[in-house]
């Protein structure tokens, strides 16, 4: 049995399919006809770029077009005159076998990704490496096993899932993975969170115990894999997947209701999102609203900073699709560890209380009146709200509504159509603007509550930190009693008041979060149908009374015993 | 007119007296004999510690044997036979100048210290230069007036003045400081505090326009140089200076005047030290109690661990110098932007919201249990209280506390005498512990509010940081709602609250911190006998009633204009 990290939920039983990753060692060796070696590479890339079609076509035909990004994204590589042309004249101005000068530039070039600040471009590095793999394996004449081509259900064993592996699978045949290295966040996890397939990672060299073609089970809750199980053990599984599966399909039926308790209160369940592309899931399980669309992924996905019509593209697509349903988009929360190559920032001792986000925006006012023209005009095709981050006083609140005013004017002139009310609302996720929200309150539309941040000023703990992330707790006395003060001033001044952290989604929390009156709560696509749930099956009243005494207690601990044995979801 | 940084308070008049700093390059140049170069520097070195020698006595006899320090310090170096060692070898193992290899030696010598992670080792650099120049000087045959020669009142006009500098500085002679560098934390700027001289620094290259011998005019409150000015604006000046003289004598009296109120209040006003060396200005402008001794200077001037036994020493002779007035000894506070060279830490994306203070001592129980065993068998001596810093749950309060009794419980059984009744407490300096403040002030004796960094919690602003430091606000409506909150917990709770960030020395906001019911004002030495000056000249009732609107103000604006528009300090 292996221990590792469970980071998407569910049983799996199956065969393993352990897809090996030996690293093929090419040692430098020179060629005499650096021509004839120059069009034997030419070949290998030809063929590696028909490979790459056909797959485009397949994954788009099985999967959707969206899966199929990456493979065109792969072609693209391939087609970069710079990059080809490096391997190309390294083969013939050293006359090195192709192999020698493919490992060579590419390593280069990845390394080159791999060192750069903004987190989408390192992940570049792995696609780098991933599309020279299939050239040099034509090259070698090395045939791989193509996920593609599963024929029988399976379990994937790897050290890691390339995207495009992952590109490749098909639901149908693999039944879950694991991984030898890899976290919460890495691209394995986030891509079987999003197929909904049971995932345990980060399993280490242990995960040699697993051969081809052994009988496994993968508890992804757990983060539990059983190899070669005994009977006892395979039924009492199967009984848990049949439960998972059951309960999952019970679930199923929460994505057209409405978010209404048993004693009739009304709330929202919304959703957060960082592209148009993360509205599948969003639509399917019944978001009734975007809480949070996180705009800085339009910012760190470019090379230069978005122009007005590119933003205005990406809002009016998210907002369409979203059909008239509430879409709050939250403006540039760029800086402290979101950073952009084409945008330099100052080194800072402590990013996180520094220059970002409405700080920035603030200052650099060319930037956010893009944003902001962008925003009202695509306000014309839906229900948007624009939302500030990070604001920690009065005055910042009303320089950005300023700043807005003047987009809005401006437009008006030029004879834009826009939603003449639009709502406008702030992040409370600094303790100062939670303290003064009775005074925040007058001035804006809805709060939403960013409980991330939130935590981490309230307690002065950065929970990226492994030394101290302890500390950093849900259900410390003093972030329950600000959500309530929030919430309390909100509701003072008539105002909707929203969570869009990951509190919003802890299933433990929904109830006491209900009973302090919150009226949105935002989270991940994968979390909604759960809280559906919880909220339809639970009475308000009830949860009013409950959540109260919270608010008296000292300690998380009490805190966590209390709503253990009094609070059932 | 230059404008630049008033760092220390006051009115000079004076002629110049500019101090050239011209820097000597010394190009590289062989020599011949390397054995008669070597004695040449020898002898050079022989004279330069026999200055240093007559200087110690100097300054000793003239300053006190604290300010010799900095010069026996120099002589250790010069008697040092790495350093000295090195400088020889270099010139008869590369038969170069003496002067080259001093200059070499020490550039490499003071640019390691340099890169030293703490601070103390960092101003050790300083040193190197400062004592390697004397040698340089006579090597060359420059002869440099020397500040201890100063005949004549004049105003020093330098580039910076270094350690060596300054401790030659009689007051009868010099008048004020101008520099080109340097800010308010600089060395040059905290001497100009402590010796009550007048200083702007940081003039930049403005500063050439003094000439030597101009008549100059420093204002080290509004930070401005005025060089030679007319007859009208001389005049001026002569009057404010006599004024701020005036004003300066009237203080002298409220060093020995309790701090009590017109309407017959008490309130503690305490001084914060770093060490016993600071007890000097304390005694002399009557502190009642020091309400926070930063034990990390003890450990940062250190190259180990300090002992028990040396901790012991340290504390023992605060207490008895206190002679019976309350010490709050702050828990080592180290981390965060103050680190140990001898105690590698991680680097750490944002130290600030890192592993420090009580966080390290509840990890590093060995360091933590040290001190508290010095801290508990100094209580003998005087009347010491315990406190934790940077406590942010109940957790680690009772954590804390439970090892000061594992320390009394070993003591005692060690047959130890000490105070049986130490009391303990905490600094209130993370939102989340001021927010639960009812919760904590059950467990504890005192409260002290920490606000430097309970601001730059509350707002999420790291106010060393130029970009945003505007932001940091002593005046944000949620940071004196906070500190309201916590005196009201304390007292509710039967418990003192004292304050001991800078805000306890703003001389605006004394007024209305009485009026919140504060219990003691913890400062520098060099504020108190104003802030005793506002107490005794306050009424309590009228603070108290004058103070109640500020929390109803949603803007850091609005509160600076009441108050003064209302309170008259």
């Amino acid at each position: 049995m292996l221990k590792a990290v469970g980071v998407s939920f569910g049983i799996a039983i199956g065969k393993a399919l352990v897809i090996s990753d030996e690293v093929v060692e090419v040692k430098k060796s020179k060629v005499s006809d650096s021509k004839g070696e120059v069009a034997r590479f030419d070949n290998a890339l030809k063929e590696a770029i028909s490979e790459l079609e056909k797959m485009v076509e397949g994954v788009k035909e099985k999967l959707g077009n969206e899966k199929a990004e990456i493979f065109e994204a792969h072609l693209c590589m391939l087609e970069d005159p710079e990059f080809i042309g490096a391997i190309q004249k390294k083969i013939d101005d050293e006359m090195v076998s192709a192999e020698y000068s493919l490992q060579t530039v590419s390593t280069e070039t990845a390394a080159v990704f791999e060192n750069m600040d903004n987190e989408y471009m390192k992940e570049r590095a792995v696609d780098i490496r991933d599309v020279s793999k299939r050239v040099m394996n034509i090259l070698m004449g090395i045939k791989v096993a193509s996920i593609a081509d599963i024929q029988d259900e399976c379990i994937l064993v790897a050290r890691d899932l390339t995207p495009s592996d992952t590109a490749q699978i098909d639901k149908e045949k693999v039944l879950a993975f694991v991984t030898e290295i890899g976290g919460r966040t890495a691209h394995t996890s986030i891509i079987a969170r999003s197929l909904e397939l049971p995932a345990v990672v980060g399993a280490g060299s242990d995960i040699h115990q697993i051969k081809d073609g052994d009988l496994i089970i993968v508890d992804g809750e757990e983060g539990l894999v059983i190899i070669k199980p005994d009977e006892k053990t395979l039924n009492e599984y199967k009984i848990k997947r049949e439960e998972f599966i059951e309960s999952k399909h019970q679930l199923l039926k929460y994505a057209t209701m409405s978010s209404i308790t048993t004693d009739g209160k009304k709330v929202e369940i919304a959703a957060n999102i960082g592209s148009a592309a993360d509205l599948g899931a969003v639509l399917k399980n019944g978001a009734e609203a975007i809480g949070l669309f996180r705009t800085e992924f339009l910012y760190m996905a470019n090379d230069a900073l978005p122009t007005e019509e590119e933003q205005f593209v990406e809002y009016k697509s998210v907002l369409e699709k979203m059909n008239g349903k509430p879409v709050i988009i939250r403006t540039l929360d760029i800086g402290g560890d979101k950073k952009l190559d084409y945008l330099p920032m100052d080194e800072e001792m402590n990013p996180f209380l520094g220059y970002r986000a409405i700080r920035l925006c603030l200052d650099r006012t060319d930037i956010f009146k893009t944003q902001l023209r962008a925003l009202v005009r695509a306000s014309a095709f839906g229900k948007l709200k624009i939302m500030f981050p990070m604001i920690c006083n009065i005055q910042e609140l009303r320089a950005a509504k300023k700043l807005l005013e003047e987009c809005t004017k401006e437009l008006k002139s030029e004879g834009v159509t826009f939603d003449e009310k639009i709502e406008v609302g702030i992040m409370i996720e600094i303790p100062s603007a939670a303290i003064i929200s009775d005074v925040l309150a007058k001035e804006v539309d809805f709060f939403s509550i960013g409980t991330n941040d939130l935590i981490q000023y309230t307690l002065a703990v950065d929970r990226m930190n492994e030394k101290i992330s302890y500390l950093y707790d849900f259900y410390h006395p003093a972030v329950l009693r600000l959500i309530k003060i929030v919430i309390d001033n909100g509701h003072k001044a008539g105002i909707t008041v929203n969570m869009c952290g990951e509190m919003a989604g802890d299933a433990n929390l929904i109830p006491v979060l209900l009973g302090f009156g919150l009226d949105e709560f935002s989270m991940s696509a994968a979390s909604i149908l759960r809280a559906r749930k919880t909220i339809t099956n639970s009475s308000f009243k009830e949860c009013e009374k409950l959540s109260e005494p919270v608010l008296t207690f000292g300690d998380a601990d009490e805190i966590k015993d209390y709503i253990k044995a009094n609070i059932k979801a």
